[in-house]
């Protein structure tokens, strides 16, 4: 055996090990992967494992996330900060081996996958960010490529479909990914729900498709080279593999995907690939030869660092755009100015703010899922990223919001690039599983969600949120920002993107709200009063604390002192400390809350005893004044129902 | 000018009339597809407008629902029961022609469109509850196709790619799908995001792909006969069409997309089109050759009536057989029997009923995305459903899970037949469009989602549901049951299948729960008292009642009565009088809830001044006794919170 079979064989045993003490995991696909990893890391992945996060590195995505030992295995191997012991930890708490990869760059780990076809996705926004920052700074600073492992079940994903497609559109020749073409799923054969032409599809997106024996090292070598060569095409590697490789009882069959083999087929396994050794050892030889393949990477790194170092000393201009694009500082928003009474959409806002703010942050970029005009998401004085022009800072994404969502992501776990995606509120549904993803990996992606709520109008139920924002809310981690006027717009920006560990989303209205005063208010702060009143607090959100303020101004003409309060980000309210939350809401003083949607998460405000005021069906196409009127939101309406409330 | 080239502009009129009044909508589409229209329905589908749920009638299904006045203009044309006054109304309050379709089969819209890809889907699930009758009752009752229009938007999303793969995987050779290639999507050319090669794609999915002139009307219905010659194979027919045919400034471009034309634009296009009369107005001549062309087919119809009845009436068994179909009675679900004492996962339980009540319900199908053995969804008496054997029942959606929601929607609205789907909890996400859309148009779909909560454990936060069943509680109409016990099990399987008008989401859990009582327990009522107490509510579902059980001993040891409320379905519980809510819940008793998720949401119930216990973060992995541990799940942790917070 040569020393190249004995590494994949080490990432083999390993990984039966490590998931037999676990008692719980996928050993299968590891032991079918092993060959394309000794072949990817020992030849070509250009790391550090000393310095991990060096920004020119090369990005590795295990998007079948469930084949996490293989991953800790090479990581492991080749020096990463994963030791033996974690790995005898894997799927313990508060080990860094966690069941599904979880993101930590310092470890090799570029994003949390585990989720199918996510990866897939996120890779892309990976290579998108490279092809931007090397556009910028030039390929003697930035210039690395894109790996990913990939498998059935990411391809048969949707969000994968639409990833792909966009991939072979923007022409990402510096994307390869080698499929792990194992003809098993989880419950069985792959040709059980899948037969298609799987490299004739890539093809139809415009990737290289090529084929390869999976176990063949040599000839994997060889693909990959064949992947790097075509530089204008994503490149898809069709690994032929076998899934569970050794096992005598288990190779080529789903029982090798989600279990552990079980002692007695470890055991015949490790006969089987002429593995003598004890749990969790790896021979010396083993680590030996990473070292050593590994070291002109190293060398690299560190000669880029230096050549980093000297260009950045030699050229004040090229220092300011560097730290400008990977150390963004806080960034402080002046408030759009508009007419004193003039009335603007949330949406127009936002995108006066991002007009506003492009200049100061190269790093900004951004698009829509084919509603760029919609959700005002265009930077003016940029033009579009394309195949032929990385210059541009406008994505466009096509009518894929879920690949959308991951790609974002990527992009923002890349570094250098900061991303935000837009598209209308309700079709926040199409990304969720990348949302939340997001959300668990801390990616500061900026979601620009328009058109909220009924008030939409005409374009009926179909695309009317009633029951988004609470959704959103409920994913932790997410900040949900619904601003009310231009002041709360600048402000959901600034938290947007002063926010590093975590993404944010707006609720932003397609109709016009009075634009309210030209000072800024503590989005920060989650709420704020907006009019004192002692009888009872309405506590509002976006559009509906226009509504609240003219209600209030009825209820003050019947003799009811209202408080007007505008709670824009509830996450960010939560963490105030009490004074202040009861400054805000006032002790003793009957609760109100004013939203058109769902009233689902309102009695945490407002209490068993309060009064919500929102929507809990769906809603209607017609005009947004009928619909106000039809569903209780004219500030007549709120005040009615607040007078009778109150008794 | 023939009548088909009249027919076609009398749509084209209507459309741009009824957009332009509404000021608002989708000119360009119906302009672009009216040929198609024309040609389709005048000659191939199998429809009666003076009978329109004719159980064997093909359906139709319009997925870029965008284009809705295409619809409105056909229906009315044809005569099924949409007025000139209706389309008037055109997206107003009340009118049953709102912004998009949505489903009401009496007025000949059979699924509710305007999320892209969803009808795509949905149709694939109406072409295999076809396939599943016709191999039940022969050719003779049941033999329609699935026609459906789809767009750039539709080909684009993952959702669409999807059911497509499964489409050719299931040789669904009856679905026949027009693709309205205009080059166009709303914000600009389709070329600035897209350039696949569109029919190679679908050709590896194994779709028969043709290409045709779509504004050529023999050519199209050539195309349409190819189409229905291939047996095999579904068929993508593109059609080339002009978005805004007929208008002089705005076809071919996007501003025909999403905005009226204007007066002036409707003018001038009038005028181009040879167009000469009033807004509104219908020739004589159109409706007369609709009527004319439509004569065979309301024969058809009539004959199938009498053919049914007549069969019916001479075979009992078939009449019982075609009772089950298409007339499924409420059922009563006995408790699966375990032995006391014992342990099981409600998912395993779940498993159990769906084989308990198979023999019953022949109607019922379904399965997982890639999940089966995990989720329990097999009917273990049946075998596959395949492309070449349409007896199975049980569904390989394969690892396509949004794809899965909208087929399971569409099983459901064909009529006939019942299904249900399952995968993960946490991947409700990624099928969350298809859900939402399901329960807006009322259609019973069945969600076995399993391995709720952190605790499936080592997994870990990636496949760990914290915020999911709050997140599915916020859509309206959509029931969430999270049953706690075999008793439970059966009775959310119950409240499922009794539900006819809109769906319902299981929560399930992956780890053993002990198995309760054999009787019946009221899961339709939402909430019961499991355990009586007087100083303080514990409200708990799923996993958690067992938990508030120990809890309650151990309050009960130190000198406190704690009551044990289980609540499986909020939805439920919510529509009951104010008595019996007192009546479980308790007038004055302090309130906690328990619930292994989020607590956003629990206010409702417990009140601002109840104590909510639950987990406010993303899970971990481990196993699931240690998670316990730590995220303070343990019967002792909430007996000493509850203590402490009692005081």
């Amino acid at each position: 055996m040569n020393i190249e079979q004995l590494a994949a064989n080490t990432i083999r045993a390993l990984s039966i090990d490590a998931v037999q003490k676990a008692n719980s995991g996928h050993p299968g696909a590891p032991m079918g992967m092993a060959d394309m990893a000794v072949v990817l890391w020992s030849k070509f992945l250009r790391v550090d494992p000393k310095n991990p996060t060096w920004e020119n590195r090369d990005r590795f995505v295990l998007s079948n996330g469930h084949a996490s030992m293989l991953l800790y295995s090479i990581l492991h191997l080749t020096g990463f900060p994963i030791s033996i012991e974690d790995i005898e930890n894997f799927r313990q708490w508060g080990s860094p081996t966690p069941g599904h990869p979880e993101r930590d760059p310092s470890l090799g780990i570029e994003t949390t996958t585990g989720p199918l076809g996510q990866g897939f996705a996120t890779g892309v926004g990976m290579a998108i960010a490279e092809a931007k920052l090397n556009e910028r700074f030039g390929s003697d600073l930035v210039d690395h490529r894109t790996f990913g492992f990939v498998s059935d079940g990411d391809i048969m994903e949707g969000i994968a479909s639409e990833a792909a497609s966009l991939a072979g559109h923007l022409g990402l020749g510096k994307l390869i990914y080698l499929y792990d073409d194992n003809d098993i799923t989880l419950v069985g054969p792959k040709s059980w729900s899948y037969n298609e032409d799987t490299t004739g599809r890539f093809a139809a997106y415009g990737w290289q498709t090529l084929h390869v024996d999976g176990h063949d090292q040599p000839a994997l070598a060889e693909a990959i080279e064949a992947a790097l060569a075509d530089k204008d095409r994503p490149s898809l590697i069709s690994c032929k593999t076998h899934i569970g490789f050794g096992s005598p009882h288990k190779q080529d069959s789903a029982s090798a995907h989600g279990s552990p083999l079980g002692e007695e087929e470890v055991a015949l396994t490790k006969e089987r690939l002429g593995w003598e050794y004890e749990p969790f050892h790896v021979p010396a030889d083993v680590y030996e030869f990473f070292t050593g393949a590994l070291d002109d990477r190293r060398q690299e790194a560190s000669e880029w660092e230096r050549n980093l170092e000297m260009k950045l000393a030699a050229d004040k201009n090229l220092a300011k755009a560097w730290h400008k694009h990977f150390n963004a500082t806080p960034i402080s928003i002046a408030v759009p100015e508009y007419d004193e009474g003039a009335k603007a959409a949330t949406r127009a806002i936002s995108g006066a703010v991002i007009n506003a703010i492009a200049d100061d942050r190269p790093d900004l970029v951004g698009g829509s899922a084919d509603l760029a005009s919609s959700n005002n998401t265009l930077i003016k004085s940029s033009g579009d990223f394309t195949a032929n022009d990385r210059s541009g800072r406008n994505i466009r994404f096509g009518i894929r919001e879920h690949a959308m969502g991951a790609i974002v992501n990527g992009i923002n776990v890349h570094g250098g690039m900061r991303a935000f995606g837009g598209t209308f509120l309700t079709f926040s549904d199409y990304m969720r599983g990348a949302i939340r993803l997001g959300a668990l990996m801390g990616a500061p992606s900026i979601w620009v969600f328009t058109h909220d709520s009924i008030f939409l109008g005409e374009d009926g139920p179909t695309h009317q949120s009633v029951e988004h924002v609470a959704a959103l809310r409920a994913i932790p981690n997410l900040w949900v920002v619904r601003p009310a006027n231009a002041a709360e717009v600048a402000g959901a920006w600034e938290v947007a993107l002063n926010r590093v560990d975590g993404p944010t989303a707006f609720s932003l209205s397609r109709q016009g709200l009075p634009v309210g005063g030209a000072g800024p208010v503590p989005v920060d702060k989650g709420a704020y009063v907006v009019r004192d009143g002692s009888d009872v607090v309405l506590v509002a959100t976006g559009s509906e604390v226009a509504t609240a303020l003219d209600a209030a101004d009825i209820l003050e003409g019947n003799g009811k002192s209202a408080r007007v309060v505008s709670m824009p980000c509830r996450e960010a309210f939560e963490i105030q400390d009490d004074a202040y939350k009861s400054s805000v809401l006032g002790d003793g003083i009957p609760r109100v809350s004013v939203e058109a949607g769902i009233t689902f998460g309102w009695g945490d405000i407002i209490g068993s005893g309060g009064l919500a005021i929102g929507l809990d069906r769906f809603g209607a196409s017609a005009p947004a004044s009928v619909l106000a009127e039809k569903f209780g939101f004219t500030p007549e309406q709120v005040a009615a129902r607040v007078s009778e409330w109150l008794g």
